[in-house]
């Protein structure tokens, strides 16, 4: 038997934002429902690089398939100016629940980007406006793109506005898009403006002040992964329907990490989780709300399903190369 | 940059005993002295199909090199009847602690076992007598034949005797190794009578009575892997010079987890860890010692010197298969 060796571009083409932003919404039901196993996120810190691993093993089990797998993936923030390699690598095994046998092993950084994606379009098909046309996205690198092509899947986006303080990277998103949206490069106040609105930055001071934000902006706020990382004022917070992806996650290392540590803000402030919505346990956004919040701190289910997608897809296409690691079956 | 995958021949082939069992002992010299980081084992459970994930992530630095990866196994026990796959399947991404990237992803049915066996080797070296000729081995499945192998790498083993009750198993191994050794197949009390004995079954009540050991027998109890899991007689536990390679395995899910759960063995009848002997913080064997039993449970850090000796010598010979999982570098 043997493995299929999915790198990037085999990702890419066969792990579709069409399926997986649904794999996705399926795969938060499972885990509200309890039908998924997620052991905590470890952590390897590396002092001595500047850098971490984390191991992110799961099985999720929906009405229609179950899965299983593991990403391994890091944070190396020195590795584009020394090495000419990503800050966030990352590998994927998924795995056959029922022998263990590794299906597929796949590139988990572009998994990574996509499955984020989906998490955001899931949050903002639950949360945003039904008639949003309008999309911000603050920070420019890799975790954008798949920001809007997530999202336009579950709402008809026209008009994208990116803000970052790179000109460089703001006018590749521009032209990466300009095809496809009006989109154009402006301040963080106009993107906040927008009915969606993603912010994909790493850093430890909000960005996104309380009255950029406008009247009923879903907000999907991803940048936040470890502790100390806050990328929106305590007051869109407070003042917002808050929605959570996992709250062990989300407490230690999300973007609510810092003001709920502080105890600006606790548990009754948060809303619910997004898989509650999904399986109609709390309600997505009714008529009187203003602004919603999803913290976004990834779920290792969100992996297993976006690569499901990534591994059906390329063996039925007969993409990918198969490789006998265990000269077994 | 190209990932290098190793297939169980490969590993077999580059990753020499005379190498893996230095390099595991160098790993718990590095876990004692506190130069490893090991986040607890954590287990997905699969209730409906009788059986489980574990991943296994580490990093360890000796004073000549580092190295970091993590190991996702499984135990299936359905797997050889039903779907004619091992029990143990098991792949092992190996990572450049500096940068992240993966190196090499590897069999990790092929390593454990290698792994196992060079744990057990480095035991039996600083707890066997100095002049150990005989060994005895109980089970002759798949990891009997790395302990032999493994074993013989720090002792002249010349007798073997091997006991299992099925006796297609105990021939092909007496087959494997008759050119090599004096290899018979006999009962658990010859077996135990020898220098050395090592125990490699799944059994959860015990099967090495007390009796059956020489006076100055070592054990390597390498069976228990899982809670209730034990091999040998509480008396002989609590007879000998115990020694462990993780306290928190050990008690977990070691040779002396039920034992030590039930009250019949505390912390104080504990010697100390395989690494503590080999960094000289506590004695190996003394001349007055009678009966040693190292309680084997498997660390992550094993499989990581184990895969780096792999992927060393598969690179030095241009073996293995490259892969450019990233599109990086």
């Amino acid at each position: 038997m043997e493995t299929l060796l999915l790198n990037g571009d085999d990702v890419r083409e066969h792990a579709s934002l069409s399926e997986v932003v649904p794999a996705v919404e399926a795969a938060f039901a499972a885990f509200a429902r309890g039908d998924a196993q997620m052991p905590a996120k470890s952590y390897i810190d590396l002092p001595a690089y500047n850098g971490d691993f984390r191991s992110m093993p799961a099985y999720l089990s929906t009405p229609e398939w179950d899965a299983a797998g593991i990403k391994w993936i890091n944070v190396h923030p020195d590795n584009p100016e020394k090495f000419d390699l990503p800050t966030v690598l990352g590998t994927m095994i998924y795995s056959d629940p029922e022998t263990a046998f590794p299906l597929a092993i796949l590139d988990g950084k572009e998994l990574t980007q996509l499955r984020t994606g989906a998490a955001a379009a899931v949050a903002t098909d639950h949360l945003a406006v039904a008639d949003a046309d309008s999309l911000g996205v603050v920070g420019a690198g890799v975790q954008s793109y798949t920001q809007l092509r997530a999202i336009a899947q579950v709402r008809d986006i026209e008009r994208v506005v990116v803000a970052d303080r790179d000109e460089e990277r703001t006018a590749a998103f521009v032209a990466a898009f300009e095809d496809e949206f009006d989109v154009v490069g402006g301040s963080i106040t106009e993107a906040a403006s927008c009915d969606v609105l993603s912010t994909v930055t790493p850093v430890e001071s909000p960005i996104v002040p309380r009255e950029a934000v406008g009247p009923h902006t879903h907000i999907n706020a991803i940048g936040a992964d470890a502790a100390g990382k806050h990328e929106l004022d305590d007051g869109i917070l407070l003042d917002s329907k808050l929605v959570i992806d996992d709250y062990e996650q989300t407490t230690h290392s999300g973007e609510i990490n810092v003001p709920w540590n502080q105890g600006v803000l606790d548990d009754d402030d948060i809303h619910g989780s997004v898989g509650e919505i999904v399986i109609g346990e709390k309600p997505g956004r009714v008529a009187d709300d203003g602004v919603t919040v999803f913290d976004s701190t990834g779920l290792a289910i969100q992996d297993v399903a976006a690569a499901r997608i990534a591994y059906e897809h390329a063996t039925a296409a007969e993409a990918g190369y198969a490789f006998d690691f265990l000269g077994v079956g």
